[in-house]
């Protein structure tokens, strides 16, 4: 198998640049999942003094001050979206629905998502609900789909699998121009509920309901313990000690991801010192 | 008493900086005690690429960059030089020398002195061996002193000591031009043991030895736990949870003198999570 990388970093936010920085002067080979704009959230930022060395900057500001960063230092994003990571012993395979990576040890930095979970959402969550789309899609040849997309990554997904579906309704949370194959129905309301028996029947939306076979949430970042099942948990975060290790040997996590305070430079800090225990984990092995 | 504060910050290098930037933006009345120079350490570096954001930096520049930041939010440094904190139980009081401070909570951000203690330092620590010469100056009247200095800030307490002694020996630890009073001795000679009976006696030099009643070593920073008396360490770091929150109520601690790695921007995180914490502490007091 090719595709084989000292540290898999998920997450662009600053924990998994600064994770991916240290871990390059290390001179580890990197592999750097995430998303062009580095972080919604941070774009969005209207104004950020807390970031020590940087004041009265905007996050779009910050964004492209990292952008800057990690292209003086030879660092690329692979803006593949990764689905499970799977702890094999002494390694870790990293699925790209039906791509492989491996690496011999894992940050995860994938930031904390907010928004609420739709009412029915947990409860259908495998009989119709699913977070990821094209994993699924298989699934629903000649159905009908319901996509819920919370960033433009999700129309990608959708337009894949408009191809196996026979009707896909994109429901976009976001504004801007969707760029969207032909065949996709885009609906503008806001979702409310998921109902079914057995599996999912429809999805009820404010102005209307649809009739659907599945609803996909592809929301900015995942649950980690679906995306890394057997991680442990704690009050809706990873569980880390003080050098960011998690219970499972080689996998570490950083930022939002971990816990309070939701803020840029702690991110970063944790993300260094992710990075730092990656390498001394990796020197271990030898 | 006057000088009350929410918030003590000790320490000027990125964890104490971060604090106080952190704490100054949550509206809380901070006083921040440090050095001129923010970080004797951080200003020698040659080359920073580990700090997100800032790429082929020299410390000199960082450094510059984190004095701007604290100038835009109107932070002042305060050069005097803590020599203990005690908890008082709804707040501490900070000594230096005669003078004290209130604060309701403390973050000690005093970095991590690298320097091996000297052969007898330890034995004779308190019976001639000391690391603050101001305070216990009194105590040397018409008698010798040693004081041997890591850094320009000695000086001051070497020039303020030869008021009451009889003798003065002023080891300086660096180069430089040394700006002290003319009753001053300069020993430029490498420290290689302190020896005595039940008090110090003399201390041996590498080419000579110098008969005296005191040996203050001055060093970037004294141990934690000579600074606050009471608290918890372990190996040698200060011992704090995942907020940094340490064994004593109100009091958080951040940087390098809670452990590895010792890294910039690790210690600028937990300056934040610090600060937040504290602002959540106080926040809990009303």
């Amino acid at each position: 198998m090719d595709n084989k990388y000292d540290i898999a970093i998920i997450g662009t936010g600053p924990a998994g640049l600064s994770a991916a920085i240290n871990s390059k002067i290390r001179n580890k080979s990197i592999i750097l999942f995430g998303i062009r704009d580095l972080s919604n959230k941070l774009v969005k930022a209207p104004k950020i003094n807390n970031y020590l060395g940087f004041y009265d900057f905007t996050g779009q500001q910050l964004k492209d001050q990292f952008q800057k960063h990690i292209d003086y230092m030879n660092i690329d994003i692979v803006t593949e979206k990764i689905n499970a990571v799977y702890a094999m012993g002494s390694y870790f395979t990293l699925m790209v629905n039906e791509k492989m990576y491996e690496a011999k040890s894992v940050i995860i930095a994938t930031g904390m998502e907010h928004t609420k979970s739709l009412k029915g959402e947990e409860e259908f969550l495998g009989r119709g609900v699913g977070y990821c789309a094209t994993c699924d899609a298989p699934l629903y040849r000649g159905k009908t789909v319901t996509i819920i997309g919370y960033n433009k990554e999700a129309e990608e997904e959708a337009n894949y699998v408009a191809e196996l579906t026979n009707k896909l309704y994109y429901v976009p949370m976001y504004e801007g121009n969707y760029s969207i194959k032909e065949n996709i129905e885009i609906v503008k309301d806001k979702p409310v509920e998921i109902r079914g028996e057995d599996r999912v029947k429809d999805i009820v939306m404010k102005n209307k309901d649809i009739a659907t076979d599945g609803v996909f949430i592809l929301k900015d970042s995942v649950a980690p313990n679906q995306l890394v099942p057997g991680i442990e948990m704690q009050n809706g975060h990873i569980k880390v000690d003080i050098d960011m290790k998690t219970n499972i040997q080689g996998c570490f996590a950083a930022g939002d991801c971990v816990g309070k305070p939701y803020q840029y430079i702690k991110a970063a800090g944790q993300g260094q010192i992710a990075a730092l225990n990656a390498v001394a984990y990796l020197d271990s092995l030898k």
